[in-house]
């Protein structure tokens, strides 16, 4: 009977064992597929690791300085305003850190300047009409400010300070304190808040500074690189793809339009921010930001055509090899010109700069669109019994091409 | 002498009362201007006003319910965290409310819990360790929450919940107080928070609430409609246009697709709430808002069609008006049927309902497009020496037709 029992122990905690291991296998698997994502997340871009690491200096300093002062008295003091600052200011580029400082700051003495009015006109009217006076304040001011969030420019501009001005508001107009000791305090919290913002902008601008500004130059340089391979790859891929008589998956460098297509809330986010920084590098104060706006739009439009034509690239139906083979060189050669405008035109934006070449490059491709289109008028006539589908994509390819230049001329007039 | 000192001085008055009522004009048309927009802002959509008096009412509600609880001690005390709650939390939407609140609660709790422990650890690590310990940890663990907010769903579902998990923490760890008195002081912060939250959700759900998944219903809905009125003014511009021998400006039913082109950030965020809000009317609790996501990107891969359509409808060379009108009839037909179609999706929509005419309206359309081709076919043959600048239109018609046709299908795999 013992042996029995022993046997089956044994049997138990080898299965119990075998358990255990492939229960350590599956998340050791788990944890080093998440481990891995984390690292690609890093690895694409390090300054995002960097950004933490920064958010965490910043907390440290300000903790390490509230250590040192004889003023610090706990949570309720002090203290809490300038971790509290920190916390929620940080953000990760300059131009985010300064709108959020700026609207932080600016709230706070404003609706504390109203509040503590407002605040002495309750203390002096009584202990009847007082309360009153103070939730009545605070439900129309409250109201007033939620509402303002609606209009386009508030939003754009002080979305986060109508909050911290709702919050200051609200929380000095109900408190019970006297209008003496309430400045009193008014005036440490607002140094508090004051050094907390300011230790933020020294870590954010001193150690490794995210500009908004560049970020959006270098998103529109990399967008105009990425549609000028996608309108190359797309005519290229129509044109090779019947040499081995199969459909090709598209190429990496077709689908580029899409980042374009997808990239207008990251570029307006990044315009609204950039607004608000000092000038840096080659960067003024008052650098034209709007305009990186307008050419994302002129870049979109255009990334709308080229989406067209590479939904025509990759229809079913296609034309004949032998009528294809008229037009190749032609709509190659547009292509190629168009790619070297867009290409011409990232360059001289990244090097914020106006050059001959572009002109050239612009010139060459109305050149190459002419012939083309010349080609294309001789061609009905001797394809009059052939599939009309050769034309479309010709003709779609000028489409394209007569927005392209719209938008490198677009380009010319935004370079400074 | 004092009659001249009178003129001139009658003068100088009259000078300066003309200055007055000139500045008070102008002052005047700004600010009707400015309520003329703020009011168009408001009755666009009343519930903005409305959630301005409902952000009032909540704020007004907590600083009465602390008037009245003999608790009540000041802006240190806890009166503050309810305060504070309600003005962060409360949001537009249901789905953005339940989201910050329940980030705002979890993350308190656990941002607390970790700090206690860590907290009782310094204390007990003696005066010289403790500050190390705290400032250390708070460091490690601000950069790593902060760098966890660039992984996509982190982002996407408790971006809030961080900021306050660090703002807990930090606050708990570098607090000078004792444990038990710690504990006591977390108990009632929590009661207090959780209190705001609750209220926060009363007058949001209460009161006229406005649901993430039906604004994000309607917007489907919406643009639906918009596209297929977009289609069909296209095609009815450019056949009309020719009849009195000039271009028109497009008309607004044609700029319609422009919406559908730029909703896809309202979208994404929309539905990123809409799946915290619970079951409501005809949306259950785990209602496939990601349905919505899909039908938009294909709305939008058919509304890149219409803009390269509409780019051709407006472009400067036409083809000569009794070319056009070989195909006018048939491209009206396939543009109307098209519209048909999303119209009818469009309906069953927002009835939620899978209808057969939406299939009749697929199949109608099909057949207008197969009648449209074969006419293509042997366009070419009649208009040999013609320009081919007709086909294109017909042909991009066409490419238009087969996206939509993919678009209608997609839309009847989804509705429910």
């Amino acid at each position: 009977g013992a042996t029995v029992t022993v046997e089956h122990e044994a049997c138990l905690a080898a299965r119990v064992w075998a358990w255990v291991v492939t229960l350590v296998i599956v998340l050791g698997g788990k944890v080093s597929g998440f481990t891995k994502r984390i690292w690609k997340i890093a690895a694409d871009d390090p300054r995002r690791a960097v950004h933490g690491l920064k958010v965490g200096l910043a907390l440290a300093l300000v903790s390490v300085f509230y250590y040192t002062r004889p003023l610090y008295d706990g949570v309720g003091g002090s203290a809490m305003w300038a971790i509290m600052t920190v916390v929620v200011v940080f953000e990760y580029t300059v131009g985010g850190c300064v709108y959020k400082g700026f609207n932080r700051a600016a709230a706070t003495v404003s609706a504390g300047a109203i509040a503590l009015g407002v605040h002495w006109i309750a203390a002096n009217a009584g202990h009847e009409l007082g309360p009153f006076i103070r939730s009545g304040s605070v439900f129309l001011l409250a109201s007033m400010a939620t509402f303002s969030r609606f209009i386009p420019t508030v939003k754009a501009r002080f979305d986060y300070g109508v909050t911290i001005f709702i919050l200051t508001y609200s929380l000095v107009a109900v408190s019970g304190y006297r209008v003496e000791s309430l400045l009193a305090l008014a005036q440490q919290r607002v140094c508090t808040i004051g050094i907390g913002i300011f230790m933020c902008l020294c870590v954010c601008v001193l150690i490794c500074p995210v500009w908004a500004g560049q970020e959006l130059h270098g998103l529109t340089a990399r967008n105009m690189d990425k549609l000028a391979g996608a309108v190359e790859a797309c005519v290229e891929d129509y044109f090779a793809d019947q040499a081995d008589g199969k459909q090709q998956p598209p190429s990496a460098a077709a689908e580029g339009y899409k980042c374009v297509l997808n990239s207008k809330a990251s570029e307006d986010s990044q315009a609204n921010l950039a607004r608000w920084e000092p000038g840096h590098g080659r960067f003024g104060f008052r650098h034209p930001y709007e305009q990186y706006k307008k050419v994302g739009a002129a870049m979109r439009h255009c990334a709308y055509c080229v989406e067209a034509l590479s939904g025509c690239v990759r229809s079913e139906i296609q034309a004949p090899e032998h009528v294809k083979r008229h037009l190749a060189d032609g709509c190659t050669t547009v292509a190629a010109r168009c790619a070297r405008v867009l290409g011409e035109a990232a360059s001289s934006v990244s090097a914020m700069t106006t050059s001959w070449s572009l002109d050239f490059a612009v010139a060459d491709m109305n050149t190459a669109v002419q012939e083309l289109q010349s080609d294309l008028r001789e061609l009905p006539s001797k394809l009059a019994e052939e599939s009309p589908a050769l034309v479309i994509d010709a003709v779609q390819l000028f489409t394209v091409t007569s927005l392209l230049i719209e938008v490198s001329t677009r380009v010319e007039g935004v370079v400074d």
